[in-house]
């Protein structure tokens, strides 16, 4: 039977795989040698499609000089925002997430009240720094916030696919949907796999 | 043709309709008041069934003395929660919600540094007072923010509903599924219309 869709097994990336240290690592010294890496390993791969949502393509065009972009990277990664009028979610996964949220606003004000406690010692300028780098603590990391976040969850799940992250939030949240996901860590090993 | 199921309007019962004084006035001077008035008129309407998620008559039981609810008012009033793993919601509803937030979240950051930025000459307690005035502002008004809310909204749209909320954020979650409302000072004619 001929059929017309791929049958590959779709991967859906995240900046992180080029981005973050930790993971990139693996790849390359800096974001554009990962990118190179990567594309020389995907090319030699038949066994998987790659895809990104455009949202995240431009996220990781902030941190890289477009230029040193093997134009190869375009041809093997696809690139589609899931059919987010057309893509349905239970009700309960709203219901995680804003009980999520309240919590974290309430952490939120929590810091809040901190640093006007705290300014009398530490000053203005320190306290304004260190209330930024609460704050974002409290209430963005570990939590989907982002169009970003919510394009690779969903993409991953319209597609079947498999999530390759190295942030935590988004992992919590695959795990939610029933999205596969992969160790980015395990990443570069997984594409040698024979 | 004997149906088993209920033919009628279904109408879904915000706390606001008993609680927030713009809204119960029409009902009576106090919430106990207009809980009895509401009982009384809904008596003789055989037009609608009035439905509350349970987690929201907790809410009302709050700021009510329990001893004064008629028990009519609980033989009139069907306690249900949304069937919140079968209920499904396009995501799209979902990123509207992430970037809600996330615009809000930004928002109360440049309370927090206002409010470090004031101390000095507002001193701590009326700062701390005004900043947990501003930060609620920020986040909390005008959006879903809580369990109820979400019973509130998913109940309506599960029994194809119409919410009586007082509540602009619920509204315009209401709007985002095509769940019918009504203007909570239009209530009491809409009850006693023939």
């Amino acid at each position: 039977m001929i059929s017309f869709f791929s049958r590959k097994r779709k991967i859906v990336l995240d900046t992180s795989v080029f981005i973050n240290p930790d993971v990139r690592k693996y790849f390359g010294k800096s974001p554009e040698n990962a990118i190179e890496e990567f594309t020389r390993l995907a090319k030699k791969n038949k066994k998987f499609d790659f895809y990104m949502p455009p949202s995240v393509l431009k996220e990781l065009l902030n941190f890289i000089d477009e230029k040193k972009i093997p134009s190869d990277f375009y041809s093997i990664l696809r690139i589609k925002s899931p059919n987010k009028h057309r893509i349905v979610c239970p009700s309960i996964f709203f219901y995680d997430l804003v009980e999520e949220i309240r919590t974290r606003v309430n952490k939120g004000l929590r810091v809040a009240e901190n640093a006007v406690k705290s300014v009398s010692q530490k000053g203005i300028d320190e306290t304004i720094k260190d209330v930024r780098k609460k704050y974002r603590e409290a209430l963005r990391e570990g939590i989907i916030d982002s169009k970003e976040d919510v394009d690779l969850i969903f993409l991953s799940f319209e597609l079947k696919g498999t999530l390759v992250t190295g942030d935590q939030g988004l992992i919590i949240w695959a795990d939610k949907l029933g999205v596969e996901w992969i160790l980015p860590d395990k990443f570069r090993d997984f594409l040698l796999y024979k």
